[in-house]
């Protein structure tokens, strides 16, 4: 894969959707704004390897942080991302090389292009997440070494904070998320800065390719008149967990997330159900109480007839859906990341078990 | 004046009590630390005046941001102020000349001279308040056009945030409160950052010697056994309002401030009562419900027998108080300084009245 052009925005934005589990901010506004940024400069994303970045230039992972439930009704002003970018070359007197997407799940895959974009920089195949996670330490980045400081915040107003210090990346987290909510709850992130020696040893390759192959996947599905879900879970070696209709939603938007449960019964036997818990991102699926999938594996809603991601803020009663279950990247896997992103980091008292058959 | 030493302490941490109408944070603290910081170096905090500054170095102030209620019990490490000059002094890539003070009012008035000694930097004669209030936008150098950014916090944990761009100094505020919240409830603030010539134009000036005098009158009261509060009134050219007995005192600390109401009755006459407000600081005295003080003006309880300074985290029933009115400086008495600290900036449906007799 070497660009992305308009050709590509629907696939992409289908296959980080599917990726997003839930979360990562809604592909179809970055999805407009990524087309508009395109038909503007009449071009296309350059997309590069990770090994084609020298080891001393810089690369830096950039991204939307707060609630989609807030970033769906906040509009961005479209610029916040550059003007974070702009103020951590100003702040380190030094150009960065190339943006990466810090996680491929949701709108947040399409962001960081829109930046890249903007700013004239190409962008890496690959991401720090693999899907979308809802706090900012739960990156491979940091999880495997890369220091948290510095890290820019900037909201649609221009303002810009940028933490020259930091404890740790969970500290990071506990900041950004304050100062997030102050700035209206969504701002443009840009975390963590490396070199492109840190960037080879912690990113998660190839993910903007996957997210554009699931989503041709889908689409040819569509075109065959066939349901997605088996399709999509076969390319991506998990599997189907469950279809039925969803029968119950509870969401608030509090501490700066969209967090809430949902429950799902089964088309022809209304006493089988499965529940999710959701922090942005899906996180833990039980049927009838027995765990059946759970961070850091992916648990995706689609809509049944056409395979369309359905991110939390936009879960309701009714919706006819399939459960994906895809594991999540070996990179989340190792004891360190489930340290950070496993269900005990979500304060679930379980432990992770790869799904059935998981080869990853 | 041309410096601080041991000598001068705790004349100065009695008058910065007193200018610092119940907030500023706790003298006694920072007057320890600032001795102690004295006979490690041996030395003397050298003061300068406000024209001694080239108009085009470089100065800035500080001091510390938070609830005094906090600040009493979560002790500083010691060397926020300092780490957060550093970090400015590095992001700008330019030297600082001197250390301002930020407010003269409680331990912000001492803390500064602590930062300076370990700077190696001198402090200036003047503030930005002439008293303590307790937002950040509420000081004469933003009041008369100095830009709110670049600004710094730094907790004690090392933890370093630098706003580079913020729309105001309100906006200001709200960003830094709720870091500060988040940093534990106190932390170090740099704001704003001046040239020389800027400084000249908006410093209220000779607030230094204003301190010492203040505390020194009161010592010499004490040492002559003569009752402070009235000696004290005249060489600020104010009054004493009332003297009684707290009977009642209602504080929280809410979103980063202490705020709260005490009520005082008067030695032979219980019905005559004098009702304060504070948000930190000291801001609208009624008498049986009618005005008698408001902001800027100056409202500050000392012990009716030792003219100690009482901050509003030290309010309890039963002490014997005499309240002082002193009038603002006058540059707190402009149209442009009054939107900003006059009683309607604090939401009290009143105009601002000079004290009777104000010849500032």
């Amino acid at each position: 894969m070497k660009q992305v052009t308009l050709a590509d925005t629907q696939a992409i934005a289908i296959g980080a959707g599917v990726l997003g589990t839930g979360g990562g901010g809604s592909t179809y506004l970055n999805r407009l704004r990524l087309e508009n940024e395109l038909r503007r400069q009449g071009g296309a994303v350059p997309i590069i390897q990770a090994d084609d970045v020298p080891d001393d230039a810089l690369v830096c992972a950039v991204g939307g942080m707060g609630a989609p439930t807030v970033s769906n009704e906040k509009l961005q002003a479209g610029h916040e991302i550059m003007t974070a970018v702009r103020a951590l070359e100003d702040h380190l007197r030094r150009k960065i090389y190339a943006i990466v997407i810090g996680e491929i799940g949701g709108g947040n895959a399409l962001g960081p292009m829109v930046a890249a974009l903007q700013l004239g920089l190409p962008v890496v195949d690959g991401d720090g997440m693999g899907r979308a996670f809802p706090e900012l330490q739960m990156d491979t980045f940091m999880i495997y070494g890369v220091a948290p400081a510095p890290f820019i915040l900037a909201d649609a107003h221009d303002n810009v904070a940028i933490f020259t210090r930091i404890g740790s990346a969970k500290q990071a987290e506990e900041f950004a998320r304050s100062l997030t909510i102050e700035m209206g709850g969504s701002a443009a992130l840009v975390m963590p800065v490396m070199t492109g020696a840190e960037l080879k040893t912690t990113v998660i390759r190839d993910t903007v390719s996957l997210a554009k192959r699931i989503g041709e996947t889908v689409l040819e599905c569509r075109a065959r008149s066939i349901e997605p879900a088996e399709t999509i879970a076969a390319l991506c070696q998990g599997k189907v967990l469950f279809s039925g209709k969803i029968i119950d939603v509870e969401r608030r938007t509090v501490a700066g997330f969209a967090r809430g449960r949902l429950k799902i019964s089964a088309f022809h036997n209304f006493e089988c159900q499965l529940e999710i818990d959701f922090q942005n991102e899906n996180l833990i699926a039980r049927e009838n109480g027995k765990v059946r999938c759970a961070v850091p594996d992916l648990i995706t809603l689609v809509t049944l007839d056409d395979g369309e991601p359905i991110g939390t803020e936009s879960l309701r009663y009714g919706l006819r859906v399939a459960v994906l279950a895809l594991p999540a990247p070996k990179e989340l896997k190792t004891p360190e990341a489930l340290a950070v992103v496993g269900p005990r980091a979500f304060g679930y008292d379980v432990d992770f078990c790869p799904l059935p058959g998981d080869l990853l």
